[in-house]
């Protein structure tokens, strides 16, 4: 990990280097100093760009957040069946956590001990319920099994999906990540089982 | 939270409290002097249980790992069909799950900086070897779809049983446990989508 020289500092270098912090040692237990050291720069170098590590927060998790919202609007998340609709965005979801994987690793972890960490809960839950919904949409379609919970099944389609910050590394292979998003698209709509 | 007298406690009681203390604050977090607190017996009378707070993390994650491997004998895992088997697996591993919440919370989190979380993560790492060992057994036998990986499928698999420790809270309706336990081995095998 190499640390920037101070003519090249952008917002976004220390932005990804305030995420990585903010991972590793989590939002809490990290200070101005911490940040400072992490980036080679000042504390009032940082100053300069930000007025705190609150606010490096809250770019972070709107990079996460504004990439998942985005999503919604694409054109296979708005036209369609709601059950297609869905596995869209199931796929989508997973692509994003991929190529977004810092910023929305941090972006689950946060819990709410500040004005920001509350916003973003309640912004991620925001996200949740949008997919809720358009679950719902493909039950009422009559398009998903009758004797799944919407709420759990919601619950439990995230649970696998948010599950792979734990575990994903970055792959430069793109064939690797679209294998990735399929599979949890197939494994969420048509389950493991060979259909008999 | 009540704390239990010290004439009635018990090597039990003293680790239901350690492993509350240890899943709020982080076993890092946690100090011999915290324990002693929020159990509310002196430091050497839990000195006269166990040797410190590495022991109580060993017995924890010791009763989550046994509840765990438990189920790896049951007549549902060793006879039938390795794709029977491997759901009744998942079923019963939620099942455990939601029984032994704070121990298999705990077991979950624990990171490895000490002999006993390297052992907890070997451990815990056997088991799921031996879950993608039953699933690789499925896929031999033509019951699984074979365009999903195994490795991948049992890391989704786990992701979406694990990430229950975030949100399940205890119910005392056995009927919703059940329910559970069946629409995670519904959605893990057969998907949410309707067979068509």
């Amino acid at each position: 990990m190499t640390t920037a020289r101070r003519d090249t500092y952008t917002p976004e270098t220390l932005l990804s280097v305030a995420v990585r912090v903010f991972n590793e040692r989590g939002y809490d237990g990290t200070s101005m100093e911490h940040l400072s050291k992490a980036a080679g720069i000042s504390k009032s170098s940082i100053y300069h760009h930000v007025t705190g590590k609150e606010e490096l927060l809250r770019r972070a998790v709107s990079r996460a957040l504004d990439g998942l919202f985005a999503i919604l609007d694409e054109p296979g998340a708005v036209r369609g069946r709601a059950v297609e609709r869905v596995e869209y965005v199931t796929r989508r979801t997973v692509e994003v956590l991929m190529a977004e994987l810092p910023y929305v690793t941090l972006l689950l972890r946060v819990r709410g001990n500040t004005a920001t960490e509350r916003w973003a809960m309640e912004r991620r839950r925001e996200f949740d319920h949008r997919v809720a919904d358009l679950l719902g949409a493909a039950a009422a379609d009559g398009d998903l099994r009758s004797d799944v919970d919407i709420r759990l099944a919601t619950r439990l389609l995230f649970g696998m999906i948010n599950s792979l910050v734990e575990w994903y590394r970055p792959h430069p292979d793109q064939t690797d990540r679209d294998q990735l998003a399929e599979t949890v698209a197939r494994l969420a709509f048509d389950g493991l089982r060979k259909a008999g």
